[in-house]
């Protein structure tokens, strides 16, 4: 067995000094992911086709070299950071994409971006719905790898039930497809949703087969305030209980709010600065949408305090651009921010807000909280200043206290992000001693030599203890 | 470590007598599931709760017995029959349906009935779509290890898109589980789908918590009829590609047809004897149904020999009838079939049409087929007489062939019934060496002693070199 720098030699010899880059340059542009967390790799292999990955794989496995597998490194959690050094394989040109407008399926490779994937299916009608808001970055390979959610999981579902068939390598090295280009299939244990989700752990994903839906004819957008947060809960819970479903079922709690108004210098209901706001999106046929309209107007002049419809594509447009200018904004309440993408059952959510009033009171810190009540899913961003020790040290309770509420009201400690290393110490809380110690036998018996994204879920990794670099990235919220 | 019987009387002692039963009538009827090939176990546990099954799987790793989980016993491959012997654990009496009508949830125990869960649904206004034919008897659990489907498939998915969260044991014995009853959730390797389709062999389900959908206000059907099976297929190619999706879109072949119209006297379509059917179902907001079956009745007119839409629910319900009735009316055609739930992209319909037809002329045999065609999984029905040498050699070619062409169109060798023994000479056809040893693996992995469901998926048996036990079910079709 080789050290990584003798077996980085020997892969350079073989491939190529194109394939295999170990310039500093390439070296520490695949240092890290959206975590902003450094681990700079032996080598960043740009693998022309299918052999050359065999080739990285096979040589990895003899020399026990870690491999990453990187897209465009969006990943909030780590999870593509090279965390143990070794290889990464950079897929971000892997790129093609081809709809089968017949079939309504797209098949691509997996450095498709996820926003051209949804433009190449609507050209022909049709449509992708998991939108995680680094779309316009993002690749569909790391969305599968995090089963990545976004605005409309509540109606439409996560990546995972867009997922047809998979292609791509066991950490063994040998090259498989999960599944086949088809609604149905019974086959064999499911490797396929074994692998979605599964943080370059367990597989290399190359290729995947899409399933596609009907693009919706119509769209139509409402923005509705509310007192407060428990009543815009409420109010969603009534929503619901109408049967109704909206595409996209969006919350922002008064601080998220604030942030906005204060970015944009525009108060969203005039008279009513700074209340929480639900922006709900229908979408269907042009007749059910208006059918819809009319409960869901209904509801909002019965339940909120204040509702605008949009007139128009662009009215619409302005009311998304509140909800894209809240995240940023939040670094006026400190410099660092713990962003947990948690979920709670609907039937929670009240207790949920009763909770985080109480988190904001006892930890002293700003707990600006948006996200999907289609799903549950919440965005809860714990802001602390990084140079103030009693800042840092609230807000590492305050995500253990928030982790420990949301199992213990039958949630989950990611929705869309994964466990990666940001979410590493909170593992334990939703599963049990028997569930990880199957977890590691799963990974154990495909990954034998351990060599596939090392150091992650399982090993516990404090993010708030390591430094974050000062970066911005392309996709960072303005 | 004990013989089976040593072992069963411990347990026994241990559970009692009227939990673990020895006598031949509790054993005879655990000995075999719809396949009807019979191996009678050592006992059937009748568990009370899981403290009981804990212990049984406690003794049964300590002493090397076959576990084999049972609902009702419909499956069509004999994943449900004790090859190997040792205990049947009885899941039938675990029937417990709870809806939150507030979350969209169906919280269910694994021996509930599927229809009674969509009733329960459909009372509060929610929607189960998976379904089935033996709807009326199969269990959820069963539903769950096989990832049943069912007609829905094309525009709602399978079993699996419908489980959250799944509650159960580890071969090892252990209780564990996976998910949350929530929409989202990507927190750990993904064992949950991991066990939906495992058929039995990676886990015991007790619980699961399932997704309902808004129930659709309005149903509309159409029988449609075509000259030939190929233009059938056109046919259907034509509507999807005007982006409609019906909810049910049901395909009889010519000999299908025959085989109902001679089994209850009635011509479908008067003057067009045996012509191939589409039987369609459109559902949705009462408004786009309306909207849609404009579209459909276009299309109709353009595509069809002839066409029929139902007036009202008790005219619809003529319609489906005659889908029911063509499956038993078979046996007319031969006293043994072989029943194959394959699946064929959409864009290899018409090809496989050609293929079918010149299976029937080189197999000499009837093959009457009918399916799902939103999704492409057509039940394939190989019928011949099992004291005719000739025929059974014939559909043993014939099978073989099936398979083999299924797998070259890109298609899979089972939509929704599984693998367990009847599939198992398949297998390596749908999935290469690594990948076979990858599930092998995983296999391993969960179940060391190799006790859950054992002789099932991986090593071959040949169903039709076994004698079927010559008994009528409840759900067999009349």
């Amino acid at each position: 067995m080789k050290t990584f720098r003798e077996a980085t030699k020997q892969l350079q010899e073989r491939l190529g000094a194109k394939v295999v880059r170990v310039d500093p340059a390439a070296r520490d542009a695949a240092a890290f992911d959206s975590s902003k967390l450094p681990f700079p790799p032996e080598a960043v292999v740009f693998p022309r086709n299918e052999a050359d990955i065999a080739a990285v794989l096979a040589l990895a496995n003899e020399h026990r070299v870690p491999i990453t597998t990187r897209g465009r490194g969006t990943s909030l959690t780590g999870s593509a950071a090279p965390v143990r050094g070794g290889w990464v394989i950079d897929l971000l040109a892997w790129n093609r994409i081809r709809i089968d407008a017949e079939a309504g399926m797209a098949h691509v490779r997996a450095g498709a971006k996820v926003a051209d994937i949804q433009r190449a299916a609507e050209a022909v009608g049709w449509f992708y719905p998991p939108d995680p808001s680094s779309k316009e970055y993002c690749t569909i390979g790391g969305n599968i790898a995090c089963n990545a959610g976004g605005m409309h999981g509540g109606k439409y579902g996560v990546t995972r039930d867009f997922v047809l068939a998979l292609k791509g390598f066991l950490p063994t090295g040998e090259s498989v497809t999960w599944g086949t280009p088809t609604k149905k299939f019974s086959a064999g244990f499911n490797l396929r949703d074994l692998w979605i989700g599964s943080e370059g752990m367990l597989g290399l994903i190359t290729e995947a087969t899409l399933k596609l839906i009907p693009l919706p004819a119509a769209r139509w957008t409402l923005l509705a305030a509310f007192k407060t947060e428990p009543e815009a809960f409420r109010a969603v819970r009534a929503l619901f209980a109408q049967r109704v479903q909206p595409a996209i079922c969006e919350f922002l709690d008064r601080y998220s709010v604030q942030c906005a108004e204060r970015a944009t210098g525009v108060t969203i209901f005039a008279g009513q600065p700074g209340r929480p706001v639900l922006l709900i999106e229908l979408a269907g046929a042009a007749s059910e949408v208006r059918e819809l309209k009319k409960t869901v107007l209904a509801w909002a002049a019965a339940q909120a305090l204040a509702h605008r419809a949009a007139k128009n594509r662009a009215e619409a447009e302005a009311l998304w651009a509140v909800r894209r200018k809240c995240s940023g904004a939040m670094f006026e309440l400190g410099d660092a921010k713990l962003n947990e993408d948690i979920v709670v059952p609907m039937r929670n959510y009240e207790k949920f807000a009763r909770f985080l009033d109480k988190l904001r009171r006892e930890s002293k810190l700003a707990i600006p909280t948006f996200g999907h009540l289609g799903d549950g899913n919440l965005h809860v961003n714990i802001m602390y200043h990084k140079a103030v020790p009693a800042e840092c040290r609230a807000a590492e309770a305050a995500v253990q206290k928030l982790m420990e509420t949301v199992v213990a009201l039958g949630g989950a400690i990611s929705g869309e992000h994964g466990i990666g290393l940001a979410k590493s110490p909170f593992l334990r809380l939703q599963h049990s001693p028997a569930q990880v110690k199957a977890m590691q036998a799963v990974k154990r018996a495909l990954d034998p030599n351990g060599i596939f994204n090392p150091g992650k879920m399982f090993e516990i990794f404090e993010v708030w203890k390591h430094p974050r670099m000062d970066v911005k990235l392309p996709w960072d919220h303005k």
